[in-house]
């Protein structure tokens, strides 16, 4: 069964453009080194200011644990610290179809 | 520019699996007769019952504008009304990287 994540990550002001350039590297990497991974893409919010949404979409739920266990993702982990204004928010939701 | 969306849909309590057969034949017609579609796949909450949201993921601005013209989606609109418990609610986003 298909695995859906929205991730939302609130910024510190000011800080978008470096947060974007190092997400898209991170994004990269996912894309390049997951075979389970179906879409990962970092999209911004049209009306809340700072906040990023990463949509996300695996194959099933061991290409979700393979994402959290991978190296690129467990390296890019304190990267993410001096960019954030809270913690992120991470719903998980459930593919039909 | 790539545009993603997150439309939560919540539908009335019991019907799930009919609103789930009813969504399932217009994601087909999406993947099948969109070029511009990237994702399109419908995803049920953990923690809200009768509860969906649809992450999609378009190529460009114009990629979505189609989906919203699609002879398909127009086909669709009206079969949505009676599983709906409220008006869906549809956020888009801009891309990044």
């Amino acid at each position: 069964m298909t695995i859906g994540v929205v991730a939302t990550i609130r910024i510190q002001d000011g800080k978008g453009p470096e947060f974007e350039a190092f997400f898209t590297g991170l994004a990269k990497q996912v894309r390049e080194n997951e075979p389970g991974n179906v879409a990962y893409q970092l999209t911004k919010s049209r009306t809340e200011p700072n906040t990023y949404k990463v949509l996300e979409l695996y194959k099933d739920q061991d290409a979700l644990a393979a994402h959290g266990a991978s190296a690129h993702f467990k390296a890019a982990g304190p990267g993410f610290a001096p960019f954030l204004a809270g913690r992120p928010d991470v719903e998980y939701l459930d593919g039909v179809g």
